[in-house]
């Protein structure tokens, strides 16, 4: 069941089984049962749990008051494909033992950028077909691969962004491998975080220009993609700032708009990450709400971050009522759009122990699956529905619907006003809607 | 020159002259100089200072932990009428000796709403009757009205998004009155404010039908204005929270994907009000900046929050330094379409001073005016501008422009990003760009 | 069972009941089980809990943007005793409906302010003897009471720290009379709250003498109460800001270090108002610990605030596992010295069933008691505790013991650096820890 | 005048001059005149400006999304003794050529920590030798040392708080290094950061237990210290969080409660760095004045964060208006005790040109000094400071007084509140006062 290399990296820890809420195991699953099905679908299913290779395998623990706290044993060659090797064997190796399906990647966690374009393009190659197999030999396979324009010194301007076309030419340049290498490893879908498309200043800055660029960009990359077979969805990932002091993605309603205005809403939609939500002042159920009305709901990077700080802390989730909140938007809205569950987390610098990162996965794949079952309790075995929608009852006919339908003018309505004279306040209900998720958890 | 009703309000308090900035008399501009030519207009064109009736004549310093603190002598008749044709006086009074040339309102500043919606709307049409008197007489002009859907209880769910049909038909009354009356008062532009368009639980929501609603509403609201005769803009005030704990017009680029969704994006365009735009996380001059990008610079709502507290304080602008950035923005974009700049800010609880609101418009005004010269000079003077044109350069010509005309494919990027080699890093130069600016303060 | 006046005003609802948590009763405890046995307790004696007089028969739902959408039949009568009176009915009648035992007030919640400063002397004296036969007859007890020395425009400067001495002055007077009104009633406790104590604008204020007189004022008042033969806590409840810009008593470890300051440290304890700690940047659970450290863990103001909200929002409770996290931090302290758990919490603005205010109040009790629950079995059936000692055993014994005995110095320590050598990293456990806490609720 | 060592670092750039507020030269000061007497003193006596060895001359621009851009020279050799000599030699040539007089550093930014805790006695004790003479040569003097007990991974769980005690000891020996040199190296004041003096997660620790050890700790440092001869200050560096969720020196008021709680007020004072003091939701200026009030003003980091994100950026000071009103506070406390304004800044990961560091150091002395030339003139030539007196002289004789030193108790405040009647509002004036400020800016 579990895929080895050709040395065990985890020791001592086997595949994570889903023992029940009862369970005294710290390595099982409470919640998480992968076959089970909630809402017509298995966990597996509505999930697609995927791990994020960049923090799992390649994080260290660093913050900016500190070198990385991990020492990660498939680290140690210095032939950088060897390396890259070692890291995808502890990768599928990890993946399998927590029994997930999935992993999402930037270029450059597979394998170590090299000194020249070239030489880049060369490692990226070899390091595919490694993987490939990998994926053949474990039925593991790749939800969505991005590249990393953003943490070359040459992108600290910008990416598709930058002011200096040559650098824009590189990222095009290096998008065009990551497509490369998503589609060789089959790869259902391919995302794009602006990370550096945003400005520090914007008194050096000429936005019109970038958002201009930024538009090109994602449309010849489109292209390009739809012109070598590729039929998977484009995600857009969302954040407001950090590292800029503003991203052009800010939010879903910015990333929504700016898709429509450049013509890509067909090819792409929205990947939510929790903690980018948060920055933005909104919840992570008010972003999922946002895409899904437009559409667009694609796919959720699980996280938490701290409301307190205001730093991305990509914390593992396991904020039961925020996730259950989440869920009950996730299942009206039928789910995601060809995306997953990928766990854009980190361990604690200080969680040193091999036995953590598969706590901490275990913990957020609980908090999902947990807040799964109780959202569609929610849904199906109590007044919850009812009472969201007999709210709005009033344009299910009449002359609501007629509004709703655009055949009623400003004067009908004012006529409707006068002839109604006050109306009865009707309340909202918010504690009563509220007690009701809590008694489900 | 300044125009008085009955009874002088504002005693002991004459125009407020320019007297440059060696002044020492605190009731003077000593920056504002309305005839001064800026960049090719006078400062009076460039602004349109206008005072907001809802802060300076109905707001009494109330705030959630105590009620007003001001007594305004032209509150005292108990005859509706009468306290607002009083109201008008003192208004008129306050902007002539400002020598200001706008004012903007609520419908129900202008006069309290009546016990039913027909004595309402023959409350308006008689202080509407009055105020058209005034406004001859004195030549002070309506920047734009609103309508009040937030304040009464019976929008507590919303207006234009309640769930119920008939309050949204009561709001749509509402609105058609309050463009008769600004259309009647040759008003420039008519303001949407959502005060209650969002939601405060997401939990007894539906988005999708709310927004779609909402677009209803405007689409309405506009046609029947332009049946009415009416030239002026649209303008959408975005503000993220408060009261509600989210509003759908978040902010420009929100409000901007909006219009753009439902079709609008013709006949609105953006009042940025600073506050509001911090509470979103924005500058005031990355606001501006979003509207000039997509030509829907309207208005502007002139005050300043506090950037260390989460609600709108509403403060008179006094922040050189970002009103300086703001006019650099809005110069670079030609200044406002149609609208103006208004002063929505209130003096603090504690200013109960007659004189104190002068001095507050007063210091409002000079760092609008001082701001402006200021980017003026930055911009003809000063090597800013060019320095941050060369910074795009690259995309005047050659392939850079191939790319920005969208001739340029993926493919040709990545040949580029292969002929190029690694490229030097080209510092930002953001501590000069600074440096600029504060040596021009 | 029930106290009701003249008058029933709750019509409909009677005594909230437990009922358990597969109850499908809304107007029904499912957690909150008073006379249950947690940790050595019931959970009455943890809790106390108590109704904030000021929200649940004074706040009308009013709010910076409209006028309050409740309606209360008590509010009728135009004779100031007369509604007083009335209120007092309606107030007993609930808070015997939801089965609590004690309540909170400032001065002016329990009757309109006069217009004079005797004439308000004569209205409390007669809204305190009527309060005290219904005490009587109804055993529900005074928790704390407090001056409302906030609302009233005389103190727009501050109270204790008004730069004008006769506004200081009266609200010594103020003070006084409600230490007398608390000292009738059998007050167990008396608070302060400095909603006005601190600064709009640190240019116009003297913050060293306005810290001075708030020292002296508090001492004087600990004195007259004691001498009026006061045995209760008097208690600080920190707030960081809102309504002033900053407010002097910012959290509990600025308000313990002031207290300590003045040698009020022995006669005060701090009263934690979760929505107050949120706003600091603090968590609920940290404003106890810090408390619990310096001896001084008072009371709980029982409330949630909404994280990406900038304001008070005195939400009812509802956070579980933020509720949890607190009361481990309480049981692990010994609970609350003096004080009880007091529902500082209002309900929604367009919350106007007449049950709403029951739910809300249910709501709150119920994730109090099921953190309770909850934190008991962590700390009784899990890992947790040991966990966390662990970690601190080097603390115990041997050099480490002698350290935090102070017996070692700087050169101890240097010495016993030089002999370990490099340190084996020992990893936080935060995600296990996590795992732990989620998998009782 | 300035001093080389063997190489020239920054070539073509000379000694930044005085030229004054006309100068084109980006690359001289405009209003930072090191002999200029203000109000005493000179400006270089005020400010005593110090360059942060860690920032300017160890910070290579990485960022948690990306490495380093900076190459510096001086950090190519091998051998790290080498290295360190000439990052010393780069120092001391950049300190003389902004024509600065101090510098501040942590132990490991003078040279690279060894493998060993000897190996690192050795090398520190090298570098510090050399340093010496250096700063011999130069005159450059050493505001303050400090430890860096944060980045080295055997700190992640704390350094004085470090739940395992052998830790601990291992900080209490690099500390007694840092004293060690401090003291060497004349040092005139030595700095705490507790960096990692905090928690992660509340959940895992016993928050009473590291505040105790805290304490004993910092009585041990500094009774080595005194031992030793030292008799300079010691300063505690508040900052609320970041790297930690909570950091126990959260704000000044907290640091100054717990230094007096565990008796070391008379030692220890505060450095108040701007964005720490934003983080902590505190502006600057109220830092200054809570430290100034407790008779603790020490030492200022001199720098600005960005209100709208929620991490340090450490940005050089440019903000006209905080450092203003900081400089007011600053004057009427009478400066500094024994510390100096260090830039504790850098420049942004993009600015990449030699120049940058030198512009940015100009626009951060330049904007103090313009600072301290306007509050000195709203000081002694506007009518700011009689106006905020008179706020306050109601308590300079008569009943006032008498309350202000203790002789009135609550009963005597009653009596006058009765005698008083109500009492007319005066307005707090903030329009006016902030008018001034802005009129001499």
């Amino acid at each position: 069941m579990v895929i080895l290399g050709n040395k065990e990296y985890y020791k001592g820890i086997g595949k994570i089984e889903f023992e029940g809420k009862d369970s005294d195991n710290p390595l099982a699953f409470k919640f998480y049962n992968p076959e089970q099905i909630v809402a017509g679908k298995t966990m597996q299913e509505h999930f697609k749990f995927s791990i994020a290779y960049w923090h799992t395998f390649c994080g260290q623990g660093s913050d900016p008051f500190g070198p990385g706290t991990q020492k990660f044993i498939w680290d140690q060659s210095s032939n950088p494909l060897q390396a890259a090797k070692d890291k995808a064997d502890a990768a599928f190796e990890f993946i399998s033992k927590m029994g997930f399906n999935y992993f999402c990647f930037h270029d450059y966690d597979l394998i170590q950028e090299g000194a020249t374009f070239a030489e880049s393009e060369k490692r990226l190659a070899l390091i595919t077909d490694y993987i490939k197999q990998k994926k053949t030999d474990s039925g593991i396979k790749l939800l969505w691969g991005t590249a990393n324009c953003f943490s070359n010194p040459r992108y600290m301007n910008g990416a598709a962004t930058n002011p200096e076309f040559n650098v824009l030419a590189r990222a095009g340049g290096q998008v065009k491998l990551a497509l490369d290498a998503t589609i060789a490893l089959n790869g259902e879908n391919y995302v794009f975080w602006g990370g550096r498309e945003g400005y520090m200043s914007l008194l050096n800055t000429d936005m019109g220009r970038e958002l201009d660029h930024m538009g090109q960009f994602l449309i010849k990359a489109r292209d390009y993609a739809r012109s070598q077979g590729f039929k998977g969805n484009f995600f857009i990932e969302p954040k407001p700032m950090e590292p800029m002091k503003h991203q052009y993605d800010f939010d879903s309603a910015t990333a929504i708009g700016f898709l429509r205005h450049y013509g890509l809403e067909n090819d792409f939609k929205i990947n939510i990450e929790v903690n980018h939500a948060t920055l933005a002042q909104h919840t992570f159920q008010h972003e999922i709400e946002v895409a899904a009305k437009a559409g667009m709901l694609g796919s959720l990077d699980a996280n938490r971050g701290d409301y307190q700080n205001g730093w991305d802390t990509d914390q593992f989730p396991n904020n039961i009522q925020e996730v259950t909140e989440a869920m009950l938007v996730f299942l009206k809205a039928g789910g995601l759009q060809g995306g997953g569950v990928n766990f854009d987390a980190k361990i604690r610098r200080n969680s040193t122990d091999m036995e953590d990162v598969f706590l901490a996965h275990i913990g957020g794949a609980d908090t999902f699956a947990r807040a799964l079952l109780t959202a569609d309790k929610i849904i199906t075995s109590s007044p919850y529905e009812k009472l969201r929608m007999d709210r709005y009852s009033s344009f299910d006919s009449g002359k609501g619907k007629e509004f709703a339908d655009g055949k009623l003018g400003l004067q009908d309505l004012y006529n409707i006003a006068h002839e109604n004279g006050e109306l009865p306040l009707k309340s909202g209900k918010q504690e009563l809607f509220e007690n009701i998720i809590n008694q489900h958890i």
